[in-house]
């Protein structure tokens, strides 16, 4: 299979709005030593691709300046030393960029198969939300079977994910959403309790509650900002904070001593500048872990709309407005 | 041996400052299950004795109301089903409280035997600061071998504690204290670098260039207030920030996205809230790691001064002047 020296993709022709994504005409990149090249069905959208997109985060040294985190398609060539993967073969990866795209380069240890009766928009729905998921829920915060756990963002790709996980692997599974309709579909995923922030005051009062005042172990906060004091407090002895994201700013006053004498563990980490070898553990945990949980239903990735990749300005909108509940696909292929 | 009922003690007669220490009569008190009564010789003090003598730290349920966390001394009494010792051993003991007195009750547990070649003085410095400096630097912050720390407070108990065990396990220690003569003394037991805060306008700029940019990978931290954010600015990726008191107050303004993308763990703990297994678990971690370096003389407990027991009210005031350097001691015995 001879490949083309250019390809169809989406670029970000300044930074901006939605609307500086604007389809071009790029180079087809050539994997380097331990990677593959994957001739690209569907792309995921993800948050960072937006900030990114807006100028806010750049990507890593050595990563394609195109956006796209996640894609689902076929190994169409190995770069030297890549081992597993033969071309042709099916795969979902997480990528460090350029997911946007006809053709993307990612390393041969971050791609995953396809799981057994998965199309590639499933498919390409599940890298970015299952590695993140994975590694701060249950790596990270060690999230175990009869414990706690609060997560903010419940009708997010990533909220989603953690509520089916969580529940699949034992733990008792609270959430927070911005409507009446997104609280009910988190509590169809297994959430035990789904409260609406904009029509709930106190949403710390209702954890506490619920709880019958004892509080929960483990919180995975995409919100940050005006959450972090209640995070804190609602936290019981022992508990573990992750934070994997600030849609509402980093910056908080804390009483450092609350963390000391709850022995509480602050943390949290985001996928993109870790290293190929820390995400390829990552990965064989989700196969060994997770794969098996998606292959039985148990599990699954919730897609909310698909748009050509042409359309990339419109998904971008979409995510924006937070009205989505799960995953905003791109089809490439 | 037949015990006395009433015991001679130093009691808290109201919240206030050093002079409501005061010499008393109380009844001996009677060891519990598992809890053996010691007859003190020494007592050590320390800063949660000020803070609980100024009513700002009262004692957990079911501790004596007197004074004193850690004392070395001899069984004279076994609670029921109380094992490991027998009247008459030579130990010394983390206490709930109590210390400042003639006897005093803990866990059998609780107790190590004095090291061979120290005497009561010595012995009775050891507990509060070994398990608290053992339990934060090595169990929690995981604190390994050609790690770099930096510990606030170089020259008080917890200090002198933390430089000595972290360089005798291959660490490699950065500290700050409040004079030159501190500083030369806190190197003199090994500390790489030693900053004087008083004339230091900039610490983290020392301790950045001290390590070429790079930073710590631990911070213990007893001071907090201003120095919280230039510790989390000081540590690397994946650093770990433990706090164990605030001499300086509890809060601050933290941009939390830098403990996200650093990786960092913040946590702390205080050791008087945890379970009688969690200290017992800490107990044998000390017989096993630090016992055989207290008996080589490779670390050591530094000792500033020791009053008689009704002279209490000195110790707190010279503890609270902060121009001591190591531990301060109370004769009961």
């Amino acid at each position: 299979m001879s490949l083309p020296t250019t390809m169809h993709a989406v670029e970000i022709s300044e930074p901006g709005g939605p609307e500086v994504l604007k389809p071009c005409e790029a180079q087809v990149p050539t994997p380097g030593p331990g990677e593959v090249l994957i001739q690209v069905e569907v792309a995921g959208v993800n948050r960072p691709d937006c900030l990114q997109r807006a100028g806010a985060y750049p990507p890593p040294p050595g990563a394609s300046p195109l956006p796209g985190l996640e894609v689902a398609g076929t190994i169409a060539a190995l770069g030297e030393g890549a081992r597993r993967w033969q071309i042709g073969d099916a795969v979902c990866a997480l990528t460090p960029g350029g997911g946007y795209a006809a053709y993307c380069t990612t390393h041969a240890d971050h791609c995953l198969p396809i799981p057994s009766g998965y199309d590639m928009v499933k498919a390409a729905a599940l890298p970015e939300t299952m590695f993140t998921v994975y590694y701060n829920l249950f790596t990270r915060a060690r999230l175990t079977a009869g414990e706690v756990a609060l997560v903010h963002g419940g009708s997010s790709g990533i909220g989603t994910t953690a509520i089916q996980l969580g529940k699949a692997f034992g733990a008792r599974m609270l959430t927070t959403a911005g409507s009446a309709d997104k609280c009910a579909f988190c509590e169809s995923l297994g959430a035990e309790l789904a409260i609406n922030y904009r029509e709930t005051e106190d949403w710390k009062a209702a954890i506490k509650e619920h709880t019958e005042g004892a509080g929960v172990d483990v919180v995975l906060d995409m919100v940050g900002g005006p959450y972090i004091r209640p995070n804190i407090d609602v936290l019981k002895r022992d508990g573990r904070y992750a934070f994997i994201a600030f849609l509402k700013g980093p910056k908080a006053e804390v009483d450092f001593s609350k963390i000391m004498l709850k022995r509480l563990t602050v943390s949290g980490s985001t996928l993109r500048p870790q290293t190929d070898a820390e995400k390829a553990v990552i990965a064989a945990d989700l196969l060994r872990d997770v794969w098996p949980l998606l292959e039985s239903g148990r599990v699954k990735p919730i897609l909310h709309e698909t748009f050509a990749l042409d359309e990339a300005a419109k998904a971008h909108a979409l995510m924006e407005s937070s009205t989505h509940i799960g995953k905003i696909m791109l089809a490439v292929g």
